[in-house]
């Protein structure tokens, strides 16, 4: 008889192509399903709410699996955690009904972008941030991101060599916020995301910021639907996955957020 | 004519095995002098305040460099910052009077040691904490570290393999703080610091928050100048060279720590 359990994984993401599973190459996916299977002596697929860029952290992903055992869902976060490196957390394991699916059930994802723009940027974490040397017009941003709040076709800000049936998508929240010297972090929470589409925005978003495009034209990029007329795709290492929601799970964990335990900036908003 | 050149320097110390150079291993002192010697044309000795051990971060390491150059102080830094890895940041370059030293000359140094104390710890930037599962006892910790305050001989936390002509040093500040949420500091503030003496005290510090040294017999163990009674040393990884202090800069740089653009608790404390 088989038991669906719930993931809930931090990662950073530096180390790691990505989520899924890739030939020769470190991944998430596959140090947790090697783990697992370790564990279970038999094969397990961990099915995240969907895959993250190389280089990008998280710090709630959210997965699924299926394992006929006994074992409880504390001793496989325990076990978990003494098994995986470091850069993998398993913050908690749940029994969750069968009919519980991380992609298919998830109703909102939250992510949030962290930039340094000040001329020198600390050596610290480097890999957390994009540093971006020229002052960037966060009133333009801040007018140019609300354009993005409600229902449209993302086609424009859609990754190559990725079909899917729509590119229409919602976001509930696109903002800007200024935090003081220097720190700048741009959230967006949302139904759904196409493939580089946070990246891709962030990257038109800066433009606007640095007033290679206006805020009306950043405007028409999006109505264009035309990948071509949007930005370059920002460097992985400021993106965080910062939350998934579910039905049952409406509320953020926000006490691995609004932290001394994270960088700063990672969680602003109610959404 | 030699001009002297102070640098005040970030780095990540992941990557490195230290401030100081080694044959056949990277280290920050290496990379700036390379740097240097590739724009100067000629080998150039860059000397830093103290050595820090390999894994150790710096927020503001404090070094100088002679070169007999018409190149302004400002050019130093920005040539500097282009040339080296991300890892590595120069926040300033300011020209000093002949007679500076950043090693004789330092007057007082101020590190940080973040710790996480809680079952499960982030994944991301593992590298800038030490995780204890176990709960610490604060208070005990903050009544053992009282005994470090003044002029001690600190020969019970020095590492082997450094003789010294004095094992004696002064802290001006030792205290433990708890910043909720499982992050505490370490912060200590001194004239000067022995080999290991400050993962030392941390490593024999968090015996005492887990109950395996009280207080009193703390104390006995910096009075008994025995190696052999103190703890373990603390792991490289949470340690933080925050500040150097001269006869003409006594007050900190605290833009580069009571920010949102560090990790959380690097700073508290008027030392």
């Amino acid at each position: 008889m088989e038991t669906t359990f719930r993931l809930t994984i931090g990662y950073h993401g530096t180390p790691y192509a990505g989520w899924q599973i890739q030939p020769d190459q470190p991944t998430v996916q596959q140090a947790i399903q090697e783990a697992l299977t370790r564990m279970l002596t038999r094969p397990v697929t961990v099915i995240a709410s969907g895959r993250t860029d190389s280089g990008v952290h998280a710090v709630a992903q959210v997965a699924h699996f299926k394992a006929d055992t006994a074992i409880p869902a504390e001793k496989f976060q325990d076990a978990l955690n003494s098994m995986l490196p470091e850069s993998i957390t398993i913050h908690a394991c749940e029994k969750v009904p069968e009919t519980f699916h991380a992609r298919f059930n998830a109703r909102r994802k939250r992510y949030t972008y962290r930039i340094i723009n000040r001329p020198v940027a600390p050596a610290v974490s480097a890999d957390t941030f994009w540093h971006i040397r020229n002052p960037l017009d966060i009133a333009a941003m801040k007018q140019a991101a609300a354009h993005l709040q409600g229902t449209h076709d993302f086609k424009a800000f859609e990754g190559t060599g990725s079909p899917r049936a729509t590119t229409v998508r919602t976001l509930f929240e696109a903002c800007v916020h200024d935090h003081g010297q220097g720190l700048v972090t741009l959230t967006f929470c949302g139904s759904g995301f196409l493939k580089f589409m946070v990246r891709n925005l962030v990257g038109t978003l800066v433009d606007v910021g640095l007033s290679r495009t206006t805020p009306g034209e950043f405007k028409a990029i999006l109505e264009s639907c035309n990948r071509q007329h949007a930005g370059a795709t920002a460097p992985s290492r400021g993106l965080f996955l910062v939350r998934v929601a579910y039905e049952d799970t409406p509320h953020a964990p926000r006490e691995f957020t609004d932290s001394p335990l994270y960088p700063a900036g990672l969680w602003l908003g109610p959404c």
